[in-house]
């Protein structure tokens, strides 16, 4: 069946993508486009570094998604709006990388283009320590609970919001973290000196240095109207 | 006019709220009922110990609320299916009680009463610490951020929500913070440890810990389905 389509998107966790790639890439015909959704690139491009059919890879990274996974976890506008990364993308044929552009194209989503290697750095910063954060917040919380049966009676929007992605596949997440360990224990490493400085500054009384610290994060906001902005300004093309 | 009311609402920051609630309590009539909706209760209520009117101030605390402050952060729903906690019952009189109460109930809100000692050490892990590793989390972002322009071209949903609390008020936060040193840097220390687990089972090749830690954390799927069923089954009583 490989063999005979235009365009085929492997849509499974990073661990069983770097396996299944090389395998894929030699069923296929010459004129197959083959992409992937996954949320590592380094180590899947060497998966298939040197194979005879590399130029028909094109290795690319929606950035969309929940914490839910499977196809049930689907809706209407999951891609709008957000940015597709298509990774090196000199080492593949331009028209298998035009091909699957304008599949995100398609879906509404705007485009950019990285190394690998920038690619792995950089999510583990906005996307992979979010996921560690709100693990660990969830395990926090669940292990005070143990402690006092009425505190999840209390919890709000604001909780909601950043345990969300503790509800995250183990499937999923353990070979992203397992691909992305150095840049992810680095982003986690950066993470705990900026909690230790805003601990720091919770401790003292002398309350100057973190009014500092939250109005710094504070400027996280011009980020996330920018995010805001990009999903309602991006209809879906179809 | 705070003579003639028969409710006295005080929605200000919990440094102010300190020190405007003995004064407004002096100034109120013998019928007059008094609450606020400050994140901290003890303090508060040490404001108040022994104050002739004690019996009219009802403490509470309705737990909704967004990253935004001051009027124009309100909208239709705010406080429904959330829980209004109401603290010390004990000391305010019942018929003041029942007013606080009926006010939240309108709004569609779930009651709850506990001690204020009870309250801040459970807020400090439901909602402080929340608002704490999400200006850490934006931190973080931001000052990696210099070295790379790039980098929140990436930022999908996850990180929008992980970092949401970070835009909330430093003059809303800071005396909330202040006033609930003790449990917030209790709170902190204990998600410190639990990142520090969380950081080892990263490094570590053996991927079962790691496992283990994200399968503990999916837990809170349950409470987070619970806060989210009392939203959708709570409709607005007016």
């Amino acid at each position: 069946m490989a063999r005979s389509v235009d365009l085929l998107v492997l849509a499974v966790p990073v661990d069983a993508l770097a396996k299944l790639l090389p395998h894929v890439l030699s069923l296929v015909n010459e004129g197959t486009t083959v992409t992937d959704m996954g949320s590592t690139k380094e180590v899947i491009c060497q998966a298939v570094r040197g194979h005879a059919r590399r130029r028909q890879y094109v290795p690319s990274h929606p950035m969309s998604g929940t914490e839910n996974s499977g196809p049930s976890a689907a809706y209407r506008g999951l891609f709008r709006g957000r940015t597709a990364v298509i990774c090196n993308p000199e080492e593949s044929a331009p028209e298998h990388v035009q091909r699957v552009e304008a599949m995100y194209q398609v879906l509404g989503m705007r485009l950019t283009r990285m190394g690998a290697e920038e690619h792995d750095l950089h999510v583990a910063f906005v996307s992979h320590l979010s996921h560690v954060t709100s693990f660990v917040l969830a395990n926090t919380v669940l292990a005070e609970e143990k402690n006092a049966n009425t505190i999840f009676d209390l919890a709000g929007g604001g909780f909601e919001s950043t345990a969300r992605l503790a509800k995250s596949s183990p499937s999923m997440w353990g070979p992203i973290f397992d691909q992305n360990r150095t840049n992810v224990v680095n982003a986690v490493d950066r993470y705990l000196e900026h909690l230790h400085a805003f601990r720091e500054a919770l401790v003292s009384t002398d309350t100057g240095e973190q009014r500092d610290l939250m109005e710094q994060a504070n400027q996280i906001r011009r980020v996330l109207e920018q995010i805001g902005s990009r999903r309602k300004g991006s209809p879906v093309k179809q």
